[in-house]
């Protein structure tokens, strides 16, 4: 992936807020949105969801899922060209005993501090996804598919020890 | 589903322009990103794909798709509270021979003018995908599983007809 589309999907994925996760329901896919948070070097991703949802009844089932960030839609460019990342993988619990689970809470917050009461109430689960495979859109003909490496080097890209 | 939440479906089936599409690759999700059009009567919603895309790939294999259409992030409220509308059912081809072609190819042009040349393109394929069952979130506590019915009607509660 060249630099400008690196730092490009940088932004999209640190800038959104909004995720279309894929679940499978009777072993079909369901698309239903999600916020989400993601971790500074692009290692895993993590969403806070009510057992009561359909994909969190899919994911206890079966945790392969799909994330995909897109660029939003103001009407002004051609669809077609809005960015978007595409993210597969599993979703794995992370409870509150776990080491990891305080801070990733406390990241979560500060993105989305309206979501705080959701983390009273029993019925909550916080996941994460570390990307298995993935594909980047940033335009016409800038379709790049991504390892687990491509993720960290996109997140290295605009990262402040990068660019200085 | 109470008439304003009907009007607010209606709202943003017609007005979006990207779809999520969910689709099955090696039988776990994929979420990509469409632009799609949709029938008067939100009896079809419609994609127009290149078989050389992972999606198209993945239909050919397996009809089974899930689109979502949400509203826009534009940064300025809750993220939890975007409406979104998920949708489920089979992706059936449409050719050139189908009665039915030009007429949804000229209706979705006008929508994306821009992708005119994609239909001079043999790599590309009319996808028809009549909505099974789905869910609206029209906001927090404002949530509706839909049958195809439903579809029907919150097409028909914005249409100038039912205004009148």
């Amino acid at each position: 992936m060249d630099a400008t589309s690196a730092r490009k999907m940088a932004g999209l994925v640190r800038g959104g807020r909004v995720a279309a996760l894929g679940t499978l329901r009777d072993g079909a896919p369901l698309v239903t949105q999600v916020i989400y948070s993601v971790a500074d070097d692009f290692s895993a991703f993590y969403i806070h969801v009510s057992r009561l949802a359909q994909h969190t009844q899919d994911i206890l089932r079966d945790p392969r899922v799909s994330l995909m960030i897109a660029e939003s839609d103001d009407g002004t460019v051609d669809p077609q060209t809005l960015a978007r990342v595409s993210v597969r993988g599993d979703a794995v619990a992370i409870t509150p005993e776990d080491d990891r689970y305080d801070g990733i809470k406390r990241r979560y917050l500060q993105k989305f501090p309206a979501a705080a009461p959701n983390f009273d109430l029993g019925d909550f689960m916080l996941y994460c996804v570390e990307p298995q495979s993935g594909r980047f859109v940033g335009g016409f003909g800038k379709i790049y598919n991504l390892t687990p490496v491509n993720f960290l080097a996109a997140a290295a890209s605009d990262s402040p020890r990068m660019q200085s």
